[in-house]
């Protein structure tokens, strides 16, 4: 190989570089994504225009973020690479309730609020009763588990986008099981919104022929000690947005019925279990031999 | 395949998304890095703190770009993609001289100079005499050939980087070859210099146990009526990191001699001919049937 850069040896010179000091994950880490940034460039024989467009967006993005604003995370979300990280850490056996993407709409400490009381603080939208179990995977209930919830309000919006028009901690509770592990409460049945597009991401979006929509969903963090966190959403099942979510989020396994109610006290019902994975704590092999 | 992402079909189900109406090279682009994107996550298997730690390196190194300064570039340089895309762009025939990276510090419309003047305003440095020709393949001189030159003032720093302690224009200046190709200026035998590293790219560096530091170059910006445009450097030959350009712009083909001269009113020379590659119109096959 020649000692200097060329076209072919490109990747291998620059990993060459990497000290042998350097964090092992690190090096690993950037020796991977050297790899694959330079098999793009090569692969789509990027001219050096293309190059310019990109350092350009890269730049553009990074001056949109702002306290209130993460365009890198957008970025992220739209290229499915936020719900891949997701999954490659959150696998499951079949039957778990699976993990979709956190989002950055939720906030800390919520009011805890008592079974079967509403979330709903702004009156508006079609109300809906959330009830089901926390169990595990062979169903038996869990107790204690903490079920904390956050949607949009009837308008798309989440009460952090909006703190001059809604009630603080609006659609947004923590809600506690008890012996039997069942949960309910009365929020809004949610509706579809659009991410933030008035940015660059909205820009790729737009001349990729996307739209900027998510379906509409609930958003779910439920813990319980001695189990895995699950971090997910329960989807509408007739919204139009279910097989394009612009971030990828959706998984069949997380659609929930929404029942229309002629009877009730709400106008919905949506019924949704939470099967909860144990937390396994890791011994070594029988077979280890120090 | 599932309607929805899936960890195994996360490159289809992104991809899939792209409208048939998209400008199709865009497309094509943005499939390819997608599916290098996932492949870098999937090979790693990304933890989500090493994602959040990607998205935060992200966000400040959009920060500290600037009008000044272009952390993004300076971040493709490091690893080695702004010397791909440049060598994927400028494939020459054996013989020609090669193309190294621009550089953040040209300068559009320097002063025209008369051939031989001196290019250092500043009196700092060891002076050097720079000569050669501009000829074509065949090692025909080529007359009205541009010679844009640049470089470091003895301190390291170009004249842009201290524009109220260097004179304007130190150390650049625009030469045009006569009949005989020839060229030369005196300028200084440049040195060595750290890139701007007191930001995320700096931080990088240093955790991967690489200095910052560009070996001491002449750049040079060569065009001619009818041939390819020349964007490269030469090197200085005795140079200590030589072989660890941060940015790894060095090619074999540009380390230029630098011939210490006890005689001369300079006290070096450095010659050096560039060897220019015409522009081919690219024409239908005469087998071509419309």
């Amino acid at each position: 190989m020649d000692v200097y850069f060329t076209e072919e040896g490109s990747v291998e010179a620059v990993n060459a570089r990497t000290a042998s000091e350097a964090n092992p994950r690190l090096a690993e880490v950037m020796a991977c994504l050297v790899k694959h940034l330079h098999a793009f460039a090569k692969e789509t024989q990027l001219t050096q225009e293309e190059w310019e467009v990109g350092i350009d967006f890269l730049t553009r993005t990074g001056k949109m973020c702002s306290g209130e604003r993460q365009e890198f995370i957008l970025l992220s979300d739209t290229l499915g690479f936020s719900m891949l990280v997701d999954a490659i850490n959150n696998r499951r056996p079949e039957g778990a309730t699976e993990n979709t993407v956190f989002g950055p709409f939720h906030v800390p400490n919520a009011p805890i609020r008592e079974m079967g009381a509403t979330i709903s603080l702004d009156g508006k939208g079609e109300t809906c009763l959330f009830e089901g179990r926390v169990i595990d995977l062979e169903g038996n209930p869990i107790a204690g588990a903490r079920i904390d919830v956050w949607s949009d309000n009837a308008d798309g919006y989440y009460d952090v986008q909006q703190p001059d028009i809604q009630p603080r901690w609006n659609n947004r509770g923590i809600f506690v099981t008890g012996s039997d592990g069942r949960y309910s409460f009365v929020g809004i049945k949610p509706v579809s919104y659009p991410i933030p597009d008035d940015g660059p991401v909205g820009k790729m979006l737009a001349q990729l022929g996307r739209h900027p929509f998510r379906p509409a969903h609930m958003h779910y963090l439920v813990t319980a000690p001695g189990f895995q966190k699950v971090v997910t959403h329960t989807f509408v099942g007739d919204d139009s947005y279910l097989s394009s979510d612009t971030v990828f989020g959706v998984k069949s396994s997380l659609i929930a019925p929404f029942e229309r109610l002629t009877n009730g006290y709400t106008a919905w019902r949506s019924p949704f279990d939470f099967v909860l994975v144990p937390i396994v704590i890791e011994k070594a092999s029988p077979d280890f031999k120090p």
